[in-house]
Formats: structure tokens, C-alpha cells, sequence
């Protein structure tokens, strides 16, 4: 079916615009508004949405694989159906071009892809039974398998409209999981967040899936947020953004009465390691790689490199001046909102005031990227050198000896990722930065550029704080699904009423850890 | 080697009392103190055990799972070699029977027994492999495993003084992932603690594991623990316990500039429901077998059932009297520490007032086992009614009907278990009651009691808030590894610098995730 703006909230399948409050998206590219009026969501709306995933949930948690597998093909189907009407509008909402749009489009259908074959599997459900008679002692016939924890508060992405947003992994993981959504959208693409929505109501009715399954709700300000991560009936809470908001949304869920789960992505500085020999053949090559990686999409990926750890060598200088070319070649860059833009000239320019040793002209109304080196000892004096910077913006830091460079390592705090750019020679025998890197950051990436989160079971976005609340979990990849399931054991039941997952037939034909071995086989009573 | 008292801190592999101020075990039948003092750890002591544990985390992520594999067997073996001093310290301490201190005793085997195992056979890696031609994007090649979290603090239980505490399942799922751990001793049986401690000693050093390994310290107070729970060097916290102390470390773990995650299993009321048609035959093997599970241990266990809903019917008033009757048997109990009895006299005297409708003398001398009844209504207007009291008590609950009793249910707070019993039919045709349990609860029970927890890969023992702070965890079996681990991802690798579980030729022959399917076999470069 068609979408289109209608800039009310969806309370589950119900379109509705209680309150009179309302704001409006606006394109980066002139600082101008964008029609229509989104209405921020008021207190009956809020409580419709609660109290309709909380009726959703039980239905949601007796639905098949397959089903739930219909219904995320219809989501994907009805994306691709309205995909030019989606695409127009994350372009004005964004500044982002026409190409990353569709790549961006492009890996959403991919994440949802790979949570249909999940869902239709039930692979997620982790099957285990322990037989009485398999045990030494005289034990029960247990059973345990995962089950969706409850309703899911997902909050929008600034920075990744579509495949971090309100049909990205966080909503469509949970979902996966029988877990009923409930999205704030991000104020900075309202449009693109509604017409998304859209296509999930769609997707809903069609898979007959009951009215609460998903709800979306707007506000440009905290309170929405609050009510919400506050209120019982919402089990856990997915986020991808600021190191600020992120801890607020923690804090807050950590207040309850009852704590709930956050997951919070809150970006990272992603550290790389450049060693010298690699750089003696391929110096413009790594330069413009890095290069790339740091202004690509103007830098406002969680995984932009921006620190870059150089060793003193003769090979460091014309790297440092290539790479410095390459980031300089790119002027004029757009961000997303000028809020962003704000926060980017103004990080940038606090950066060029602590490091006194270079002179460099930042132009305080456009968005230029930008390379800063320091010392490693100025680097370890300033912990606040740490901080990202969200945009084109990364610092070189000078260390003159191995050791220097794992204290600068040493002193990190912790990241989604960490790369080392040196020889096979470089890589064997710097084992203990190796090790280093491998302590602070949750992918670690040889010879390559950090940017470009692969979407596949083996990748692992997160790390230890900062980089997310909880470094046990991944908000890209089916093991996102780990985050909104909790393991339930059944003790003694009669087969029949035990859930398909675990019945002696093993009709779902899984792979279940039976008395500590995996086998598809069905159990003898 | 033989293991003696000292009183000492075990800093590492270090015996250390710096500080003077000490504190006794107390020998629960009489009231009087036992030899040793036990040394409080003083800043010295507290700081080295964490320096220590950080020396030691790199050198034992990098053992193999055989390596660990001999350190855990080395503590088993040293556990059964002390096993005489040790239970009889054990029964000093805890005033528990010497049948009761060798079950629990064989159960701390069992586990380590299960961790030898998964540490040996490296499964808990969870290797997965996504090799670059088998997807659709050009994508690099990307490797994930566990890795273990960091240094992990861990808390004595109070009422298991082998199975949950310093060698139980907290410090060795952990030791299995690599992760040194500090033990905080409980202060109710520090003597065991020190006795279990010097054998994880004996063991680190017969199998060649650095020092830092472990450490035990000992505190009466708060203190140390704070110390501990606030240090940057402290990744994840295991804690069994009472709700008030789990939720201040919880608060504690999240107030750090980098929250760390915390595990607290905080105990429940374990409900039980209880339809009619099961009594009709065998009332009293069922009184029976209820009594047994309030009464057993004298009740001072986390699974110990304190609620038992009941539907009114002819068969109930028989079963009532009989479950009543065969409770009060139970007289003169012993309980695990003075302070445990007091608060049991205090919480039984308090349910007596809140319950007008039966007089029931408690004598505030001795624990006596206690069974109240009240009608569901009440149940329902008075929330403090819900709250745990700890030792051989349980409330029966009278519901006039099925709505009535799911308005119960409804009501109830998160639990580690949930018991129904009844026959198929009723089974089959209270759906929603069994769906309501279900979403409280980590385990339900069919036709059964809830304690008794059996040690094996399909125990969860863990459940929504308050039953535990993270229902994603359990901290029984195998998977109470997951706490302590974090997945790493690994782009772009050499084989040759690959960890063992992640390399082309599958040296550990684990089964891995190759391209999203499960397999034993080589990657062919």
C-alpha cells in the first residue's frame, strides 16, 4: 500500500494527533522547515501505545517463525513498494545524497533480510533439554529455550535515517523476537521515520498481526522519551547515538523502581595504529584510504576513524602530509542538521586551541574536514583529546617508540573498533599493542579502515564503555537479537504443552543442545 | 596440599593482614564467636588484588582451554583433598547438617565438574566465521568469538557457603572465561571462604597460572565492597543475595563513569498455584511434598516457595489443613547466622499483624515454620504481602476464581520460579494462567517444587527484576559463562595471527557458524 505524511503518531495501528504541539524536520541544505507538522506525542497517546504492546506481546510471543517471518517480508516488501516516496524524503530531511540513500535503503532490506531467515528458523530460541536419565543425579526432565523479554522502546538514529532508525536492526531485531516496538522517532527526519512507520502498519495488517504489534511516536524533546523509558510495561530500551543521551536513557532505566536493559551505541573515536614499513610502498594509497574513512558521508559515522597512531619514522611524514591532502581536498561538506554542524565547529575549534602547535584556519560557517596532530605526550597529558569529534575530523598522534604508543593505547577508553595498518613483520612482533587494541574495542580491524559495518552473524558492533552500555551486546547482525530475549526453563512439562521448540519431535527441526550435545534428533521419551 | 586457617587476605597468591581491625565468625547454634579472627582488607590490600587481577587478565586470555581446563580440575582436586576440614568448618559456621554441607559440597563439584568441560572443549567461544565470497556485497573477512570481559568481583552467599560463593558458580564461570576474580567473603562463614580460597591457590600454582589469578578478601562492612565495585579495574560483578544489598552494587556498578554490567540473583517468593482436580487423589502426598520444599534447610533457599495460590473448592480446605499441619512439624529450625533468625522473627511477626484474619502465635525465640493463609482480595490490596521473608514460611492465597487468582498472578513482581500444579486438563485449559507465570518468572515448574536446583545446561536461574538485575543471565550451568564474556570481532586477520578458535584449520575442532551455517569443517582460504 502507498504511504504518505500525515505527521500524526501511529498509537499501534491508529493514527492520531491529540496534542496541539508540533515541530517540523528541516533541510540542511538551506536551514529551511519541511512540510508538515509532526505532533508531538501526548500522555493518552503514550498510554495507548504502552498499553497496546503490552496487549500485543502475549500474541506476538505465540506467533510461528513463520509467521513472524511473513510479517517482516511484508515490512520489506511495502519498503521497497514506497521506496522512491521514502528515498525523496530522507534525502531532504538528511542533505545526504542520492547514493547513500540508496545504500543505506539497500542495507536496511539486507538487515531485515537476514532477521527473516532468523525468525523463520527459530535458531534464536537456542533449544536445550536435559533428559533425566543422561544426569547422575536424580534430576527432572528441564527444557529451556529464549523467549522475547517484552515491549521494546527503540529511539531513531540522527545519523542513519533508515538502517538504524525505525525499521533498523534494533526494531526489526526485537520484532524478530515477538518483542512488540515501540519507535520515538528522531526529530532531525521525521518524515522519513513516518513514512517507514507507514510501511510497517502496512505490513501488520496484512500478516494479521494484532493492533500494538508497533507504534510511533513524535517529540523534538526529552519528555516523550522519559515517560516512556520510565513506564513498567516497556522491558528494554535500543539506542544509537550520543555518549550524552545514551547515559541519560541508562540513568534513567537504571532509576526504575524495576531496572530495564539499555542498549545504547554511543560512537567512538576508533582508534587506528599505522606501523612504518607498510607505509613504504603504498603511502598515498593508505593516506587516501584513511582519508576516505574519515570524510566519507562527512564523518558522521559511529565508526570514523579519529585517532590515528602514528610512530616517529622517516615514513611517517610524507603519509601524515598525504593524508592531510586527501582530508583537505574535501570543502564544503553537508551535515545532517545544523545542529550537528554547530557541534562539529565548535568541537573542532576547541581541539585547535589545545593543540597549540599547529595554526590552522577553521572557517566557522562551512563544514571543512579536518586533520590535527599532536604528540603522544601531549596526547596522554589531555584526556579530553579523546572525545569524538562527530564529522570530518580526526587527530595524528605522534609516539616515538612502541612503548609511547601503548601508553597512548593504554590510556583509551573503550571503542567499537580498533585498527593496526602494518606489515605481516609489524603485526607478529607488536603482540602486546596487538593485545592493547584488543582490550579497549569490540572489532579489530587489520590493514583496513574502520567505516563500513559489514552486516553479517559475524560482525560485532558494540564495545566496552563509552563505545555502548553494555559491551556483551551487538546492535548490528542477528546476534542483535541476544539483546531482547531472555531464557525461560520449562521443568516437567507434559510434552504437549511444551512450546514446538522443545517438544520430543523437535518439529522445527532445530539444532537443540541435547544433554549437552547438539543434534537435530528428537527426543525418546 | 592441606589448607589451614590463617585469617589472612589473599592478595593474589599472597597471604596479607595489614589492617588490625578483624571480625569473627559466629556459630549459629550458640550464639558464640569461633576462632580465627579474620583481618578486614585494608586500601593496601584492596589495591593490590585489582593491580594484580589487571597483570593477570592478558596471561589468562591467553590460556588454553586445556590450561584452564587443569587449573579447574586442580581446584576440584584440592577441594576433595580438604574436604574434611572444610565441611567442618562449614557446619561450625552455618549450623547446617552434615548431610546438607556434603550435598552441597558434591554440588560444587558438579559445577566445576561442567566448567572443566565447556573450558576444555573452548564451545563457550561461540566461534563465527563469515568468509567474504559468500556474500553479496564485497565484504571483508570477518571473525567472532568470545573473549573474556575483564577482572570480575564476586560475592559470598550467605546461605550457600560452597555452591554460590567462592568456589561456585560465579568465580569458576568466570575463571573458565579467562576473567581473574577478587572474592569479597561473606562474613557469615569466612572461615570456609578462606579454607576454599587457599585451594584455588594450591590450584593457581600447581597449574602454572600467574598471580593475581584469584584473590579473597575479607569485610563485616560495606566498605571493601564499595572500594571494590567503584575501582575502573573491576569489569562485572556476581552477587547472590538479599534484594537490598543486589541493588545497592547494581546502583553502585551504574553510577561509574564506565556502569559495568552486575549480576544479582536477589531471590523471590517462587509462586505456586494449585488447582483442585491434581488434590482430589493425593492431597497429602502433595501437602507433603509443599511442606518439604518451605521447611527444607529451613527454608533458606532463593527457590524456597512463600506463595501458594489456591482456588477454593471442596478439595482445598483438606489440602490446606494437611500442607499446615505437616509445616508445623517442622519446630525449633536452626537458621544459617543470628542476624538471619532475627530478620525471620521480625518478617513472620509482620505478616502476622498485616494477616488479622487467623491468630497464629510465633515465638519470637525459636524459628518455627509457618504457614498463614489469606483471601486473594487482600493479597491483591496489600503489595508488601509479595516480599520475601527468608526461612520456612510460605502464604496461602484463596481465590474464588480463575479471574481471581490470574488478578494474583497479574500483580505479582518479577520471580526466579513459578510452580502450577494440576492435572492435564486443568494444565491444558488455564492457558492464560500458565502464560501469565510464564511472564513473571525464569522457570516454571509442572506438577513440582520449585527447589532443588538442578545443575545443568537448561537451568535458568535468573528472572525478570527483582528475582535478578539482567533476566538475560542465569547463575547456574553452563551459560552463567555468558555474564563474563563479550564478543570480539575480528576483520581482515592473518590466519597466522588469529586466536586458535578462529583459524582456517579449526585446530580446536570447534563447531562454528561458517557463513551462517554450523560446521566442524576447515575454511579453505
Amino acid at each position: 500500500m502507498r504511504v504518505g505524511l500525515t505527521g500524526c503518531n501511529l498509537v499501534g495501528q491508529s493514527l492520531s494527533r491529540n496534542e496541539s504541539q508540533s515541530f517540523c524536520a528541516i533541510n540542511p541544505t538551506n536551514n529551511k522547515s519541511l512540510e508538515p507538522f509532526f505532533f508531538i506525542a501526548g500522555n493518552e497517546e503514550i498510554q495507548g501505545a504502552l498499553e497496546k504492546a503490552t496487549a500485543a506481546f502475549p500474541v506476538l510471543q505465540e506467533k510461528s517463525g513463520s509467521e513472524t517471518g511473513l510479517l517482516l517480508r511484508g515490512i520489506k516488501n511495502e519498503l521497497e513498494l514506497n521506496a522512491k516516496i521514502i528515498l525523496m524524503r530522507y534525502q531532504l530531511e538528511s542533505g545526504l545524497a542520492a547514493e547513500r540513500a540508496q545504500i543505506e535503503f539497500n542495507r536496511t532490506l539486507l538487515q531485515i533480510d537476514q532477521f527473516i531467515e532468523l525468525a523463520e528458523s527459530s535458531s534464536w530460541r537456542e533449544p536445550s533439554i536435559d533428559t533425566p536419565q543422561n544426569r547422575s543425579l536424580i534430576t527432572p526432565d528441564l527444557r529451556k529455550m529464549n523467549v522475547g523479554i517484552g515491549p521494546v522502546l527503540v529511539f531513531g538514529a540522527s545519523n542513519f535515517p533508515l538502517a538504524y532508525s525505525t525499521a533498523g536492526t534494533d526494531s526489526i531485531s526485537a520484532l524478530a523476537a515477538g518483542c512488540p516496538v515501540i519507535v520515538k522517532a528522531h526529530p532531525y527526519h521525521p518524515g522519513t521515520s513516518e513514512l517507514v512507520a507507514q510501511c510497517i502498519r502496512n505490513a501488520i495488517e496484512m500478516a494479521d498481526f494484532p493492533d500494538g504489534t508497533f507504534s510511533h511516536l513524535f517529540d523534538d524533546g526529552f519528555s516523550v522519551a522519559e515517560k516512556l523509558v520510565m513506564d513498567k510495561r516497556v522491558k528494554a530500551v535500543g539506542f544509537t547515538g550520543s555518549q550524552t543521551g545514551g547515559r541519560a536513557l541508562f540513568d534513567l532505566a537504571n532509576s526504575r523502581p524495576d531496572p530495564i536493559p539499555v542498549f545504547a551505541e554511543m560512537g567512538s573515536t576508533n582508534p587506528m595504529v599505522v606501523f612504518p614499513d607498510l607505509l613504504k610502498e603504498k603511502t598515498a594509497d593508505w593516506a587516501n584510504a584513511i582519508a576516505q574513512s574519515v570524510t566519507n558521508g562527512a564523518g558522521q559515522f559511529c565508526t570514523k576513524p579519529g585517532l590515528i597512531f602514528c610512530l616517529v619514522s622517516p615514513e611517517t611524514t610524507p603519509f601524515i602530509d598525504a593524508l592531510i591532502r586527501c582530508v583537505s581536498e574535501e570543502k564544503n561538506m553537508e551535515m545532517i542538521h545544523p545542529n550537528l554542524r554547530e557541534n562539529y565547529l565548535r568541537k573542532v575549534k576547541l581541539s585547535c586551541e589545545k593543540i597549540k602547535d599547529r595554526q590552522v584556519d577553521v572557517t566557522f560557517d562551512n563544514v571543512e574536514s579536518l586533520v590535527l596532530t599532536c604528540s603522544a605526550s601531549q596526547f596522554i597529558a589531555d584526556p579530553s583529546l579523546q572525545s569524538e569529534v562527530f564529522g570530518p575530523f580526526a587527530l595524528v598522534v605522534l609516539a616515538e617508540s612502541v612503548v609511547e604508543l601503548n601508553q597512548c593505547l593504554e590510556s583509551l577508553e573503550g571503542q567499537l573498533t580498533g585498527s593496526v595498518l602494518g606489515s605481516f613483520s609489524e603485526l607478529g612482533k607488536n603482540y602486546e599493542t596487538l593485545q592493547l587494541i584488543r582490550s579497549k574495542v569490540g572489532r579489530v580491524i587489520l590493514n583496513g579502515v574502520p567505516t563500513g559495518v559489514t552486516v553479517c552473524p559475524s560482525m560485532h558492533h558494540g564495545g566496552p564503555y563509552p563505545a555502548s552500555t553494555d559491551s556483551r551486546f551487538s546492535s548490528v547482525g542477528i546476534d542483535a537479537i541476544k539483546r531482547f530475549v531472555r531464557p525461560q526453563s520449562f521443568q516437567n512439562w507434559p510434552n504437549e504443552l511444551l512450546p514446538p521448540a522443545l517438544r520430543n519431535d523437535n518439529p522445527l527441526n532445530l539444532n537443540r543442545r541435547v544433554d549437552g550435545n547438539w543434534s537435530f534428533a528428537e527426543i525418546k521419551p
